[in-house]
């Protein structure tokens, strides 16, 4: 007899394994969810490998995938299949907040330096972490990049830099056809050449621009199985099929083989792996048979997964929309509900044709024109070091006190302007021990002066241009298309970001006086077009008045104007001459300042045959040939009014002789009055805080030179005319 | 006996309990997010409430919340606690792609339509979802933003507008002490005056600046549940406690209560549930006891939820970051990842005091600056109806040849420019019979002639500006800080968004000239002032002459020009003549193109004492005054050369008599040549093709007049000098 119970408890037996087998369909999908949440926020290391299933939707490659390199395209949550048990995908990881991100960037040159900067703004942009970028520099761009960055002063961004040069023999041994040159190969490298505790790093091309927020990125590490290394997104062309055009032998790659545009890289694992002898094994083996690589590292990349295929994460499509000359990237973007990275992985970069690329270059154009300064944004609850000389800047807003009349100044002159030096591509003048480079600023209003400028001034030139971002790439498009400027390697444009509303002028003197590389410099303005002999006769008086031999001279060049738009520049001293006595000519500012030039005595001047010293009196601000050591300028002078004057005083007060050069002159060309100079014509508390920079101008002189400066108060003390 | 069987059978049974406890415990919070990720894409209607234990962590409410009340705060992802099973929120649920998401806006008067553009700009810079815009506006702001929208052209946004005059009458007997006015009470009433068949809706103030996609807000009505028609953010300041101050009496609330800037409603609820009557009933009710409403709609939507908790879902505190003057907001944006939606709600907006307002202003900074052109950019995927003469307009575009030498002239007459037209306050002037307005058109780099002309001219203007959103905003504090241009309402600014390379000037005369609201206009460039006397002698003379009475005719202003910055302005024609005699003065272009003056006749003018008659001539461009239906000018002329000679063509054309004035005369300033007269003067294919614009112009005259035209053609091949 069977007991009663028997039955009932078997019935309530199949009835709970039933429930469980219920539910566990019911949420095994959800299991996978929370695990790959957790393993994207928990961080790594977790051997399992990926959820099965993620067949790609969106760039189906034709060829049986091997195990392993299942590729999870598209946007997850935006799918059209929608979420469902089976396929789940992790809904938008993200790593923890405040947790840092490590990014590496190979750079070299002017131009890539100003491709990484728009890189980086976009990248900026969207992050909400904080940031350690790993640059890996010619010296080129890490003097520019070194620069911008001291003086960008992002909080939560921590930048280490690393010489390309000392990495070149490591790649430098492989044939390489591909556009980026060398230094595209090093990012094979890597893993040796970035800190050894790093152990992963997302690895960019100056070519990408960021659509989303790199955590998103970042997180994706968390679904690398333990044998993966590398997460790559797979190539959006035809290459690596090798049916482009007949004879193409592409290097050999899985499938249409992967890009190398964004890499997600495992430094740790790579190194354990022996990284190094693997990529040099298969790299040598392929060159046995191809001459060269077509793609640099991506060839070498690729060869080495089509043998070790488990080394591969593939990442989803949107993490490398590849804009390539025969891009298939449409399949990918047309389903996907969110972009995350723009490749402009074609030589002609945002010119290459596609139907959508206007969509696309509005988003690049957007973060190539954004103002840089509006990214010093604070990661709110993220305590960070802040960047260095950030602290000390803000003890020093601090102090000041807005209700102050002299705010406005007093913060212009505290404020740290971004500083891109060698915008576009220069060459350095060959050493010449007495050869004079013209230093200047300027602003988006006074560039069409640049080409006669370049026409009158045969030598080097150092030219501060203080612009907005978005005004830089018009300034480049116009040297661009400008037969004179585009001719000219030896002029070097250092562009300063507009911040505040006063023309730091002496700030922009001081960029450009510091980045002047021969030993001489002609601190001239830009309205000023020099004699056509000026650079010539400076080099030869330089040498004859042996400057070179320590002796402490200041030349000065006289100054002139011209009232009229139209008029034919003299040739000679003698013809300036005819001009001044027909009246077509004026000695510079003789209407309205004449002490500002009086000192240099045109009188004498008329009749020199030799250079002649005169003294210095008050309000006096000739332009002057120097030693490249000379004092700075004295930034608390932005806007208007006294910034030269003060600059002579303190030549005077170091007791740099002057000396007039009997041929030497400029000539001053007429423009309407600036917005600037408008704008405070007519306010009084200008006058007024003119004044009181003045006074601790003075005062500062006094602590400096001591009883010397005695003479410059007794001077200010004199009746004088308008300021 | 037991038999054996039992004790298994049950075992197992247990051991089946066991797992399928385990397995509910462990799937548990998956399940709600499972659910919840399913009622954010699939849409709403779902009756469960939201998932419990959303205890506040950001923002805790001191005084116990009454059931259904609860607030999910912070940004679920980010939270410290990380995710777990009990504490389940959603994993940023998105709406499906392409859903159509719908924003209301009440916007009234010319600074909130320059608010609201801002708030657009960063709300279509984030999103991906089409977008239906419902404009509450009044007749000024409508005017504003219907033009700009039209031209902005911006894909897969629709906009409606609702006129806000005829909304008054329904809330106009509430009494409102906010900065907002009547405008902000208006809230109150979008579900009767929205579509009947629109059933929710995201409802923003002004004042807030987005950074983050809006279909994340919209997913959230996911949340909602079948009681709740609201969703609000909680107030973060004490306002509503009642502690501020002695004798603060603030409308009653839930707790802190809530912030009106961001809603969602569900307006089909709301109608269902007799919402008119409900609002209306507790406002009055509580204006039986208070005074007046403090905070306009915010204070009523909050005692309406202190009545009926149940109507409120609480939304996560990022959706709102309050900036407001004693703002908690700090509680809520340390703990989150990412704030979702800032919002500037104190009086003193972008000038609140709070240590952190740098970073967030710089978010702001970004939309107000951002070119808007660049956020034309399309959704891929999405296929919606493009926005109106978009195809059109893709069709001309697509008939260009890239290789033409004369593409960018091409393109830039088809350009499509937003325009901003009266971007500051302006007053229309009172209907008068012979009133005239000044026409011109400018770039930031004449900004400096506006005050000038205001001294001289005061009547009213019309001027088009040519400017990048950020110059925009340079240009709207270069006339704050004006106390002459501060002082004008009757000069109205119309701003044209830059885009390409040329100068469009006939385009932005044509704005200008559009925006005339006087019978007749003075057409004139910014670079001349006009005598003192002008106006009011342009009004006599237009009388005398009996223009009124259907007459055509052009007065003709003659125009003089110095080479001089300082020089004193004639005060009458006696002194313009000595100055004239003197040297000082010339005849406009005397020196470079008497042409385009000869036929004013000068020496005539000089004796005259009545105005008279002269003919057309090739190349004649005087300055004139025309009735406001004068004939427009050809936009095909950009940058410089012909732009003002082909219109007075064809007044002549059209048989305008050309009578000048004895009386009438204007000088021009003079200034440096323009970056872009200097780009072209060096190019001959600029000749080349302002030469080919030329004869299609000449063709079009002679389709449009016949015969007529012939004298032109006729007059342009005689010899001529350089253009």
């Amino acid at each position: 007899m069977l007991p009663r119970g028997r039955p009932r408890a078997l019935g309530a037996a199949a009835l709970l394994l039933l429930l469980l087998v219920i539910g566990f369909f019911l949420f095994r999908g959800d299991l996978d969810c929370e695990r790959s949440e957790r393993e994207a926020s928990g961080g790594g290391g977790d051997p399992r490998s990926l959820p099965r299933s993620l067949t790609p939707r969106v760039l189906p490659d034709e060829r049986p995938r091997p195990r392993g390199t299942a590729a999870f395209d598209g946007d997850p949550p935006a799918d059209p299949g929608g979420h469902n048990g089976s396929d789940c995908i992790p809904p938008r990881p993200r790593p923890p907040k405040c947790e840092l991100l490590q990014v590496a960037i190979v750079c070299a040159g002017h131009n890539s330096s100003r491709d990484v900067i728009t890189l980086v703004k976009s990248m900026l942009f969207y992050r909400k972490n904080p940031l350690h970028l790993h640059l890996v520099t010619d010296a080129v761009a890490r003097n520019i990049l070194e620069t911008l960055f001291h003086m960008w002063m992002v909080p939560a961004v921590q930048i280490s830099f690393y010489n390309a040069d000392e990495l070149k023999p490591q790649v430098s041994w492989i044939p390489n056809k591909h556009y980026s040159g060398l230094y595209g190969l090093m990012k094979l490298v890597l893993p040796s050449a970035l800190p050894p505790d790093l152990a992963r790093v997302i690895v960019l091309d100056t070519d990408v621009t960021f659509a989303s927020n790199i955590a998103e990125l970042w997180a994706l590490f968390a679904h690398f199985s333990d044998k993966q290394v590398i997460g790559l997104v797979e190539n959006q062309s035809d290459w690596y099929l090798g049916n482009l055009w007949r004879n193409h032998r592409p290097w050999p790659a899985l499938g249409r083989g992967f890009n190398t545009g964004v890499i997600l890289l495992r430094l740790d694992r790579l190194r354990q792996a022996g990284w190094e002898q693997m990529w040099k094994l298969t790299a040598t083996r392929e060159l046995l048979t191809l001459p060269a690589t077509s793609l640099a590292d991506q060839d070498i990349f690729n060869a080495i997964i089509k043998e070790h295929p488990w080394l591969v994460q593939p990442l989803p499509c949107v993490w490398n929309v590849q804009l390539s000359d025969h891009t298939l990237a449409e399949r990918c973007y047309s389903e996907a509900s969110d972009l995350k990275v723009i490749h402009w992985n074609s030589p002609k970069k945002l010119r290459v044709k596609n139907k959508h690329v206007e969509s696309f270059r509005n988003l690049y154009l957007t973060f190539l024109e954004y103002d840089g300064n509006l990214l010093r944004r604070e990661l709110f609850g993220c305590p960070r070091p802040p960047p260095p000389g950030a602290e000390q800047l803000q003890r020093a807003l601090a102090q000041l006190d807005e209700e102050d009349a002299c705010f406005e100044f007093r913060r212009q002159q505290l404020t740290v302007h971004r500083v891109h030096i060698t915008f576009l591509p220069h060459k350095p003048p060959p050493p010449q021990p007495h050869d004079v480079t013209l230093v200047a600023q300027l602003s988006m209003d006074r560039m069409q002066m640049l080409e006669a400028l370049c026409r009158h001034w045969p030598g080097p030139m150092s030219l501060a241009l203080y612009l907005t971002d978005a005004e830089a790439q018009q300034f480049l498009r116009f040297v661009e298309t400008s037969v004179v400027l585009s001719a000219r390697q030896d002029v070097a444009y250092h562009v300063v970001y507009r911040e505040g509303p006063l023309y730091p002028i002496n700030q922009l003197r001081n960029v450009a006086l510091a980045q002047a590389l021969t030993p001489y410099v002609f601190l001239s303005d830009i309205d000023f077009l020099p004699a056509y002999s000026l650079y010539d006769y400076l080099r030869a008086s330089i040498q004859q008045l042996e400057l070179g031999s320590g002796r402490k001279a200041a030349l000065v060049v006289p100054a002139f104007e011209t009232l009229h738009y139209r008029f034919s520049f003299p040739s000679s001293k003698a013809e300036l001459l005819a001009l001044l006595d027909a009246g077509s000519l004026h000695t510079f500012r003789y209407h309205e300042w004449p002490r500002g030039h009086a000192p240099t005595d045109y009188a004498r001047w008329r009749e020199a045959q030799a250079p002649y010293h005169v003294q210095w009196a008050a309000d006096y601000e000739p332009y002057v040939v120097v030693p490249r050591d000379c004092p700075r300028y004295d930034p608390r002078f932005a806007g208007f009014g006294w910034n030269k004057v003060a600059h002579v005083m303190e030549l005077d007060a170091q007791e740099y002789e002057l000396l007039v050069l009997p041929e030497a002159f400029v000539i001053h060309l007429p423009h309407a009055p600036s917005l600037d100079i408008s704008r405070f014509r007519s306010s009084p508390t200008y006058r007024d805080c003119l004044q009181a920079l003045k006074d601790e101008f003075h005062q500062d002189l006094s602590r400096r030179y001591g009883a010397a400066a005695l003479k410059y108060l007794t001077a200010l003390q004199q009746p004088r005319g308008p300021t």
